[in-house]
């Protein structure tokens, strides 16, 4: 569907100007340029109302005068005369457009975003933009970006102000031109391969699903490389990653939006603390992309994607010529999760009997790191390497630092040799930005071992890559947002609702009068919690509508008339008081609701009290497999509070999987509910109860 | 004292080969090029024992037979000759010594480095190395280091191995070679200026913190750069940061070990969880030092307090012309604890009327981040720039993105008149290695404004910078360290001792029978603790030797009767059974120990149960000031659990930070103790109970 905008057979400028410096003619420009190079395929036409001629060929007043087939239209005329020149083009058979032009909604112009819209609609032209870059595309020459490879400085001598990478398999879709051309910039002074970049800009047709799903069905893409600020429909991205990972290809995120916080005066503890950058991230690992934080993470990642596998392993080796490296480098990678376990027994003699033969250095001891010195040659970093690749570390770091004497660029191709014949994933280290770094960087990545400037980069970006999920479901079910006003759910319809999904409330007993309260506490037993029962009231703690550790009946029947007083303070003593048994053990928070963009979602965490302090979450679309059950859990910063902490044993991780992935259920089978929260869920043993429970549902409006 | 290193009237190089590729050769031709070039001012000697003349001079066979005075020796020959040169150049009247040469203490040779070692003692010659890499200094040409500027590549081409920065402000104080080389590179590739390099190698004489003191009365040094793997006399660190600081200069600290683990089984939470790194780097910011977690941020942040002085506050001004970048970075700026508070109303109308007027494009919107659109001009960025410097912001980030066409190097000199002017921090950004992402940097850096490659780096390295502490202390007290063998502390010692120092402990009972027990639990009342008593004992509650949360007689009698059989079968029954009330509030960790490097410590932390998962401490050199110890306060990640949360009521932060500098020199008044901890001290108000209290003291050997 998309193939028109990446490999049309002709292609039509509009707004071609006589002006070089006007963005048109720049654009038209760097088209005839790919062309005379031999790049571009595809045939080429300007059209513009100023000029009739230019490079002595015809310019045309509009597209429908192009007496050819046109594809591919590229605007880039003032933002009023947009949904015109569109419909022209539609009219004349073009396939696809790309809006350059500025001026639309980002701009407040939302009316003439909704005219060209309609045209959009009206005609069945595909349309990217408007107010973007477009299109690179270093196969196909299709580039309508108005970026001038080099610019000329103040003293006459011109300079690269972009460095555009080979032809490779990362392909980049953006929401941002500024960060698009920034990654770009970064991947070809990295040596690493472009399949192509696409800009959405205002998304008014195409968008950052389709095109995900446009790479992930594309052969020549390895990478899809994602810049986001906002997505509406979220489950069809989840459905184009997902194809993508089945197919074997990789998916890097960056999201925009991390500081954003939810509402204050948010219903439940999730409502306020799960932001959409964390439903958003959260949905995305689900469905197996891998999440980054800063344009250069973005980039490390996508490079090292490129041209390696998946670790099989966190068992990390790390070689190199330089002391001080070894030590930061081992810092850096056991910081970021992965392992540096020391070498065999067996190992470390081969080791040794090299040293003993001088084939490595006498200094070089036999450990990992592998710390070779700077009296090291290209060949002891060849037969050092030789002997270690030979054991289970599923990732390798080579850091030969090319400042000591001995070393040269002969070192990249003995290592590289090893470094494709192994099973490991491997990535390398060399520093700076003088010629000889850059040199041996380049050659290491044009040889497929990723070499990145940082040990603390190439250390991230092997973590990350060692954490993405392989998801196993077959696709995200789509879902029916149910519109209307939210209320508080009643208690005795939360309580029912979690039985039938095979969660057990603590025990609890409602009561109107202090006889009824001390009878509830004989049976409930002591210690006991008692509040205010009213679902309307959502801070009880703050109001002291909360009593804990009511240890007597003095207690009991002193906390129910205080209760009772508020209550009618408040005006809802016709809801009662609640009597609830204490429960002690690990706390959760597991919650479900209804996101905009991702549908229902749910929340697993670490609850209680500190709920908002750890903010330690993670969010899945719902329903959730057991097996992304047990992956949520895994993913908690904290996870080893799960395998047993202090005075509280270790929870059934299954037991507590089943759990999640039925309560994950209840908003995909109850579409009225809008959230549901319990926390904590109090886990001690086999025993798991939800402590505290909230809920709002949309009450159908009667029409 | 160290002066003879950096500026000698005289130098003589020992082990000069006839072969150019030999180290000691290599150091000889780098001075002499320093000395034709006209940057070296110091005579220059060669001793060797292979070669009688060089360049058409003699080569001596020892210093001693130089006829002049010789100030600082190099020496680059076999290890175990390098004691006898040594003290040749000693007895010749030599002030200092470079041994460059490896091969003792990190190569096993312990004994042979002893040698050397007394050679040093003996004749009071200072000696830098060995197995260093010595000094690069570009004010007097001095310059050690083997490196070669340039190396040829295999195709015969010759480029840079390493970019030598221009004289400037930094000095550099590494413990490797590596590391000194990586950030020498980065600063030079940045424009950034050297003061001086100086690596330490086995700090058999001269050492890290001799010469952070030297740079601390060094006029031309502005910021200190430390790189660490460890220190023996960290008080003596501690005072030369603090003087530097005293008088003007910034301190960047990166400290190796991080991932170092505490003992497994240590005896108190903090010593299994407050490792060297934590006490080196705590100690370091409480002396006013800015600590980094690795080489490239210890490369920005040195870089932006070479040029800027600290923020005034942190409110961020952000200017751009790229919108993608103005949401990451105000995300970032966020993320890193600095502020983007929005434009006053006035200075939003006044860039409304630069928008009327034309002078700023039309599509850019007055706020924060102030993004004027790919078609700003520099003159656009002058007058928007102008605007909005007159506000309060603390920090300036300005990001002139160089891609889009109406921007060129004329942004830099219009930015920087403005930027020069103002009160504010000011750091810039623009990406990329393209010639044009390099030019702009660079004419950013060199006109006073640090510009970065990313976001990223500008943001953290701000956050950092205006997070660093003014110490308004005038020393640290050295301190008498205490040997044997430490002991549990008994109860009635522990409890004396923290009420003399202020701390109140919980209400406790210590029993032996279970009448005893029954009438102390009715004298401290419901709900109680009960644990076995001894001292010896180190993980109750592993053990089951903690009953919590006992409410009626029967329970009470019931837990006396468990815990008794325990303290039975572990053979502590002598000691008792102890009842505490129970009292609950916000938990904080306060502890104090002795470090072999810093001496007495404190640290304060998140207490309780959790102590070990927040992970949230900081620890200082003790005794604290009462400034100190709300600084340490106020340094704690989750800071705002103490100002109120959930039913916890604020604390009273003065009167903790009291109990804080009292606690803190338990240690330095009774050095016998060697740890003491209070976890957890539970604060309720102005009540405040060490509730669990434990430690460990030292009884002197009787000799």
């Amino acid at each position: 569907m998309l193939e028109a905008f990446f490999n049309p057979c002709s292609i039509a400028v509009v707004g071609v100007s006589g002006d070089p410096h006007k963005l048109g003619r720049a654009i038209y420009d760097r088209l005839r340029q790919n062309k005379l190079a031999g790049v571009l395929k595809s045939r080429l036409y300007a059209v513009s109302s100023s000029i009739t001629e230019i490079y002595g060929e015809r310019v045309y007043r509009r597209v429908s005068e192009i007496n050819d087939e046109v594809e591919l239209v590229v605007v880039a005329v003032p933002a009023t005369a947009v949904p015109d020149v569109v419909a022209d083009a539609a009219g004349h058979g073009a396939r696809a457009v790309v809006v350059i032009s500025g001026g639309f909604s980002e701009a407040g112009n939302r009316e003439l975003e909704n005219r060209l819209r309609q045209v959009v609609v009206e005609t069945g032209i595909r349309l990217l933009g408007p107010n973007t870059i477009g299109i690179i595309d270093p196969y196909t020459g299709v580039d309508t970006s108005f970026t001038r490879e080099t610019k000329p400085f103040a003293d006459g001598t011109w300079g690269r102000a972009i460095i555009y990478p080979r032809k490779g398999n990362v392909a980049i879709i953006s929401q941002s031109g500024a960060l698009a051309y920034h990654s770009i910039d970064l991947f070809g002074d990295r040596g690493v391969g472009l399949r192509a970049a696409a800009c959405v800009g205002n998304q008014v047709d195409v968008n950052i699903t389709m095109l995900a799903d446009y790479f992930s069905d594309d052969p020549l893409t390895r990478v899809i490389v994602l810049y986001v600020e906002g997505v509406a429909d979220g489950r069809g991205l989840l459905n184009a990653v997902l194809k993508a990972r089945h197919r074997g290809k990789q998916v890097v995120v960056l999201k925009a939006g991390r500081t954003a916080v939810g509402g204050r005066a948010a219903y439940t503890h999730t409502a306020s603390m799960v932001g959409e950058w964390d439903v958003f991230t959260g949905c995305l690992r689900q469905a197996g992309a891998m999440v980054v934080t800063g344009v250069e993470q973005m980039v490390d990642v996508a490079h090292l994607a490129s041209l390696q596998k998946p670790p099989r392993n966190r068992k990390t080796l790390i070689l190199t010529n330089a002391g001080g490296f070894s030590v930061l480098a081992a810092e850096h990678i056991n910081i970021n999760g992965l392992e540096t376990p020391q070498l065999s027994q067996q190992t470390v003699e081969k080791l040794l009997q090299l040293r003993e033969s001088g084939a490595i250095p006498a200094v070089a001891v036999p450990a990992n790191p592998l710390d070779l010195s700077g009296s090291a040659t290209p060949e002891a970093f060849e037969k050092a390497y030789n002997t270690v690749a030979a054991e289970d570390f599923g990732i390798h770091l080579l850091m030969p630092f090319h400042i000591p004497p001995p070393m040269d660029e002969s070192v990249v191709e003995k290592l590289v040799r090893i470094a494709n014949g192994c099973g490991a994933t491997v990535a390398a280290v060399d520093t700076g930005y003088s010629d000889w770094g850059q040199r041996i960087r380049k050659l290491l990545t044009e040889n497929g071992v990723p070499a990145f400037e940082s040990v603390e980069a190439a250390a991230q970006a092997l973590s990350i890559y060692a954490s993405a999920s392989t998801p196993k479901r077959d696709s995200f079910p789509i879902f029916q947002q149910v519109h209307g006003e939210p209320q508080p759910m009643e208690r005795k319809r939360l309580l029912s609702l979690l039985r039938v999904y095979g969660v057990e409330p603590a025990e609890e007993r409602l009561v109107y009068n202090v006889d009824d309260a001390l009878a509830a506490a004989e049976e409930l037993g002591y210690p006991l919690v008692m509040k205010i029962a009213s679902e309307k009231i959502s801070h009880k703690s703050d109001l002291g509508g909360v009593v804990l550790g009511i240890n007597t009946s003095e207690a009991a029947a002193e906390a129910f008339n205080k209760l009772m007083n508020l209550a009618k303070r408040l005006g809802v003593a016709d809801d009662g008081v609640v009597l609830q048994e204490t429960w002690t053990g690990l706390e959760l928070l597991l919650s479900t609701k209804t996101d905009p963009s991702m549908g229902p979602v749910v929340t697993v965490g670490l609850g209680g009290v500190y709920t908002e302090l750890w903010r330690d979450i993670i969010t899945y679309a719902a329903p959730v497999t057991e097996e992304e059950a047990l992956n949520m859990l895994d993913s908690l910063q904290h996870v080893r509070i799960l395998n047993g902490y202090r005075n509280i044993p270790p929870i059934n991780r299954r037991m507590i999987a089943k759990l999640i992935v039925r309560f994950s259920s209840i908003i995909p089978e109850n579409p009225s509910i809008n959230q549901l929260e319990i926390n904590p869920l109090t886990i001690r043993g086999e025993n798991v109860k939800a402590v505290d429970i909230r809920g709002l549902e949309t009450k159908p409006t009667n029409l």
